[in-house]
């Protein structure tokens, strides 16, 4: 059977190289604790089969030294880049990005404020112990009782996104008598991705307030008694790779900003996020540190252009702290060579289709974004030539892959452990029970020690709410193959 | 602010038309009993005001008579166009668009047949009462659990994916000492969506097995003595409007029947399902019964034509029976009007971004698949003239669209209770907790009553499986959000 694959396929996408090993950890894609021993992907010092033998698979796995270690990195970065043109930085963790209590403490712990965007991410966030003066609040249409809870909770600073929103949050901070602090969302007409950015007079999107409108939405804020304005917030995109984006949504906001400075005080400015990764090997993004040097750079620029004091600088990342810190694993189920035209004339080469336990219920990301990853076989390494292989999930749709196109030792088989990188960020986050399959836990490793960070969903977890269902002794067969421990 | 949108907008896709009027229900997307009461939506005699007062919003609302109606409507369709060419038809209800205990039970009840793809699915089936034997069992990737389960409750039919499936459902069978009805997925190289479909020698995705190598798969499913080979199977895409994909398919796979014939026994044919709803007035879904007459013609006349008994046909339907039955009531919270430049010159027109409570966690499908749907005001009439809108949802990603394009009443404004009609299939599916956000309640309506047949998410479900979480007092306002009861 592996003869039938080449091991150049031409079905393969033209970024994808035939790797010269391909059991090889690609630089980059794995996070910092990953590594092959005696044959056998480990991770936080446990070895994927100890991992695949307690919690069954799929399985997310979160490296808690590689995301502690990042969340210190990144900030650092930005607070080395901003202290260097004489302010300070001011970093928030997008809790959007993953987010549970244990993640909440490690970011918390490295220094990180975080960002939350609905009442059950804030709970998250409170129960994590984490102080709410350090907690941001987003959202284009907040309801009014998380308006109530947030303000309840003595947060932070509520991230206002539209004028309706003013008169709301100025109503809760008055009925619990506090001055609550505010950030403006502005509509910058910056739009970024990967390693381009579009610029126009309003992006096309539901966030933020125009920038011509936004000095009336600030003069309606500092009407009000019970808000304290804090500055402007912008976010141009996700998954971005260099700073130019960065750079033309600064220099906006700068020109806007310095104009409210005429009103009063304005102290900070935030950048938001969207810092990218790599997924695959094709991807380079910048490193953090150059990025916050170059932001740094034009931000320095601009205020002194513009005359102005520099503000406190803000930015909020999520993907580049816990997206590589995830991998998940899989076993492998089914394998199939499905010959494909691959030009007009009709000739054919083989793509085959490994098929996984898990699928688009876990990763979204591949069906929603057409996104790209990466895969390893993780229970052993294999001499064989690489093949081009389709990782898809079980799922009964088409859409529903996993890894589009990779290359793996063509003796993969049933049995095998595949393990996916970069899977730490919007993965659980948009997991779903479709086909009513449950999500898989999240264990956090670390030192040799691996625990459950989130429980995995049995079959009774999932028809619980089913107002028909009681749990039979008959499903109790299948709730086992999911990781409950 | 009505007058800054105009009532024909530059924005708007081409096929959307202003409407005469904003407030009325068009033809073929609503439920039957789906009407205006005083202004009101009222559906299965329940108002939209009723609804969401006493649930909350977002909400699932699932019209009990129109549900049942379709599924005794598609399978009489079916059953009259293949007694007409001399042979049955059996209609699976595809569980995976929706599937609760009790719409099992309704589907049962009428008379259908039910498809599941997982172990949770089936355990659905089971408790409904659903007669094991009128179960079939899909998917590429079943896990050997699943197989038990399914070989063990006595399921009427598993449809083999792969080769690597044969031996594992033949080993279940030996040690269930049973005798396994199976069907054989084939991939026939059609494709079809919507108006067109696409013919090629082999589809270049996960499921089913090549046509030329099915003959042998057979003869090793034949070669068990624990498995009865009961036909081919194949599913030709999703959301189809016509018969000539099907058509074609069909033409493929008797060829390939014909020569299995040779070697025993083919009682059945099963073609899938995929038969398209209406999702906006431009959909135009031929009718079921038009659709089954045109593919039990061809049926006929390729049997004709190869001189071969016609088998029992089968098919699949899933969201043609639940799609429109289903429909979401939001709430709206802002109303913001973004300017869009619309062509090169930097001319403008106004986009009215309305936000409301739910979104890409509720209903996946624009993000996921460019989906189109429509909406109305639910809580009244209004004489305003229209304006284009986009209605948007609350999570923090600007894909988080739920309805791209729509003429509303240009007052709709903060409180307006939503509704987005044809969210039965696929919605509550695919439904997922991104923001933390939890899953709406699904209320089914029938002669003025409305009840729960699964219940809405609470923050504290939502975590539960939090390993550090204990629910504090203070979490307990915003699950007053959720509908409980």
């Amino acid at each position: 059977m592996a003869d039938s694959v080449a091991a150049s396929n031409p079905l393969a996408p033209p970024w994808l190289h035939v790797p010269v090993d391909a059991n090889a950890l690609a630089a980059g894609l794995w996070s910092r604790t990953a590594d092959r021993a005696g044959g056998e992907l480990v991770v936080g010092g446990v070895t994927a089969t100890a991992l695949a033998a307690r919690f069954g698979t799929p399985l997310y796995v979160v490296d808690e030294e590689d995301a502690r270690a990042r969340a210190v990195e990144v900030r650092e970065a930005f607070d080395r880049a901003f202290a260097e043109i004489g302010t300070a930085a001011k970093v928030y963790y997008a809790g959007k990005a993953f987010l549970s209590v244990e993640v909440a403490r490690w970011m918390s712990e490295a220094g990180l404020n975080i960002d939350v965007c609905s009442g059950g991410e804030l709970a998250v966030a409170l129960a994590a112990g984490v102080d709410p003066e350090r907690v941001g609040f987003h959202g284009n249409n907040k309801s009014l009782a998380e308006i109530d809870q947030a303000v309840a909770a003595g947060i932070g600073a509520i991230i206002i996104d539209s004028v309706q929103e003013i008169g709301r949050v100025a109503a809760a901070a008055e009925r619990h008598g506090v001055r609550q602090s505010i950030r403006l969302r502005v509509n910058s007409g910056v739009h970024a991705h990967t390693h381009a950015f579009l610029a126009t007079a309003h992006e096309d999107q539901k966030f933020g307030i125009a920038l011509e409108h936004a000095a009336e939405a600030v003069a309606l804020i500092r009407s009000h008694a019970s808000l304290a304005f804090r500055g402007l917030h912008c976010h141009i995109g996700s998954q971005i790779f260099g700073a130019d984006g960065f750079a033309e949504s600064a220099a906006r906001l700068l020109t806007l900003h310095k104009e409210l400075l005429a009103g009063g005080d304005v102290p900070e400015l935030n950048l938001g996020g969207g810092f990218g990764i790599a997924y695959t090997s094709a991807d380079d993004p910048a490193p953090i540190g150059e990025l916050a040097r170059r932001i740094a750079e034009t931000v320095a620029a601009g205020c002194e252009e513009l005359d102005i004091p520099t503000p406190v600088v803000a930015f909020e990342p999520g993907r580049s702290i816990i997206g590589t810190a995830g991998l998940t694993l899989y076993t492998v189920g089914t394998t199939k060579d499905v010959p494909v035209a691959f030009q007009d004339d009709g000739e054919t080469a083989v793509r085959r289709y490994v098929s996984v336990d898990g699928g688009m219920s876990d990763n979204a990301r591949p069906a929603l974004y057409g996104a790209d990853y990466s895969a390893r076989i993780a229970n052993r390494v294999s001499p064989t030539a690489p093949a081009l292989v389709r990782v898809a999930g079980k799922h009964c749709e088409s859409g529903d892959i996993v890894v589009d196109a990779e290359y793996l030792p063509a003796d993969v088989e049933p049995g095998d452990l595949l393990a996916v990188p970069a899977t730490g960020a919007y993965c659980w986050a948009l997991s779903s029970n479709y086909n009513h399959i449950g999500r898989p836990a999240v264990v956090a490793v670390r030192d040799g020690e691996a625990r459950v960070i989130v429980r995995g969903e049995t079959i009774d977890d999932l028809l619980a709410r089913d107002a028909g269902y009681t749990a039979p002794a008959s499903t109790l067969s299948a709730s086992k193959e999911r990781s409950q421990a």
